[in-house]
């Protein structure tokens, strides 16, 4: 079933039909679940999450969920509600992040927020937090429950504390690592957790599994980080350039602080408090000027190489292997 | 303890009073709870938290759950963690709801949104959610979880609901029943749920509980929505008028245009659907002349009725008395 064995580059078809080969009925299984669970009879609501499913994505969560459960032992129903668990919440915070962002496009369509209005935006987000508990709540014991209840409690205190952060020009790395760990890594770490939990995996295991999905989470963010200051709208399908705009300073920048001369880096500051067109191409194209982008890539490389790292402890198999290409992935789709 | 039988007019500072006798104990140790989940080692999120403490209410949904759990048995330790779960997501859904009324003012102090942004009270909010999911989750046994989960939803459905039929002059009292039942009632009907189900109650009992819970929320809200038409700012310490100004139809407003000719109910359409301090003191004065004030007073006081007949299943204790005396002061406050 996998075609391509780590080291080499991955093709993103190939990768997909890979995954679709292993964990497929139970990627419909989730979205089944996922569903039935968001079914309002309220017309409005009805309409408002039928426009969630044009802006569906990848199911990254999902698949690391599942993909750690078939490499660590055997997928089951508790998996499909985990998988859409994790996936509720991704959404919500999305839906949220829009309105942060003032984000008009996602996935090449229409945000709930520029379709409706904040308020909406706001108020479904909140749904999708209290279904995706509601669904948690629908397992045996506390322990899912617990566990994403955590990791939201820090995606949140990430986010905020990302918004304190804004504007400010003196960010370290240190500060934006905390920063990521929260807001993305967390949920991809509980998501691989569970799912080597919940296949009966052992400590050890399931920790290993944690540190996969939170190195992955982290390389991950870098590289979406990575595609808002030099990536193109076409390519991506959403709004870019918002970091810059809200003054929210990514590692490429922190980099291009850090190595300029006083004097240059006053200049970047200048340009940062003044967001526009102009200023926004000037970085641009001192970013690309300098090694920014190539250290913030070689960071990203080093997050995969330890999220690889955690797979050691698991037997070779092919989830295990499509794992260990999905790592090469996220970083791959920035350069 | 109890100084005033039902029937007389309870007098707020004597009603205050008895119930801390009662469950003061109780209160604080839900207070305990309540902080000791809200702590946060960021600087800046720990911040925004203490500044909640300055609008804190009058913790009317633990007071429910505490007291139902006393009139049905007795309060333990699960019954502070409930009761600091159900203000939390009270308080969430305020923060939000600041947001979305670009409220400024909440018990006499700024909101978020005004202080801070809305950003930070989006995330605030979110971020209360998810704690209360994950305190709710300490709890031995699933179904808190799932209770406080459909509540939440439901609560999010009769938001959204509101929403939709913003600028909506043809809503009917049963769509309003609807929307404040969903955003009002089910918090305080869970509310009781709990305390009376944590509480050993038998399952009529819980029911009957939940039916207090429901009946006298629906009169809290009547009775919320009158303030806002015609209280004062000085009295309710909050930023009032914000249902015209959003034209969101209130059961006074919807009485009154039932009641109007069609030439009349044509004109008051027109002041709704301009928005300015003239409009509102043009709709103050029409509520003021008709009987739609004293209208929608005698259909809260229809639902307190019901709350109190819920009652009617528990033997006679101090606990059931304030909860009977509760019902009168959710209206009086009104009037």
């Amino acid at each position: 079933m996998v075609h391509k064995a780590a080291g080499e580059t991955a093709n993103s078809n190939d990768l997909q039909a890979t995954i679709l080969g292993l964990i497929g009925n139970d990627l419909r299984e989730m979205e089944v679940v996922f569903h039935r669970e968001l079914r309002s009879n309220h017309p409005y609501v009805a309409d408002v999450l039928t426009h969630l499913n044009t802006y569906r994505g990848k199911r990254l969560r999902p698949m690391l969920l599942l993909l750690t459960a078939q490499a660590v032992g055997e997928v089951d129903a508790a998996h499909h509600v985990l998988a859409a668990v994790v996936e509720m919440i991704h959404t919500a915070t999305l839906v949220h992040d829009d309105v942060l962002d003032d984000a008009t496009t996602r996935r090449h369509v229409a945000t709930v927020n520029s379709r409706w209005n904040n308020e909406t935006s706001v108020l479904l987000g909140d749904y999708l937090f209290t279904h995706a508990f509601h669904l948690a709540s629908s397992l045996e014991s506390t322990l899912a429950c617990r566990l994403i209840g955590r990791a939201t409690n820090l995606v949140c205190e990430g986010e905020l504390a990302q918004i304190h952060e804004r504007g400010n020009s003196g960010l370290t790395e240190e500060q934006y690592f905390n920063i990521i760990e929260g807001k993305t890594a967390e949920l991809c770490a509980v998501s691989c957790y569970l799912g080597a939990h919940f296949a009966g995996g052992s400590e050890a295991t399931v920790l290993a599994m944690d540190r996969y999905g939170r190195n992955l989470g982290i390389a991950f963010q870098i590289a979406d980080d990575l595609l808002d200051v030099c990536g193109t709208e076409q390519e991506t399908g959403k709004t870019l350039g918002s970091d810059l705009e809200k003054q929210k300073l990514t590692l490429p920048l922190i980099r291009l602080l850090a190595e300029a001369t006083p004097a240059a880096a006053g200049k970047i500051r200048e340009l940062l408090a003044h967001p526009s067109a102009e200023s926004k191409a000037e970085l641009n194209r001192l970013l690309k000027a300098g090694d920014a982008l190539e250290y913030a890539r070689q960071r990203a490389f080093e997050y995969v190489e330890a999220a690889r790292a955690a797979l050691a402890c698991l037997a070779d198999s092919p989830a295990r292997q499509v794992l260990e290409l999905l790592t090469e992935f996220v970083v791959v789709r920035s350069t």
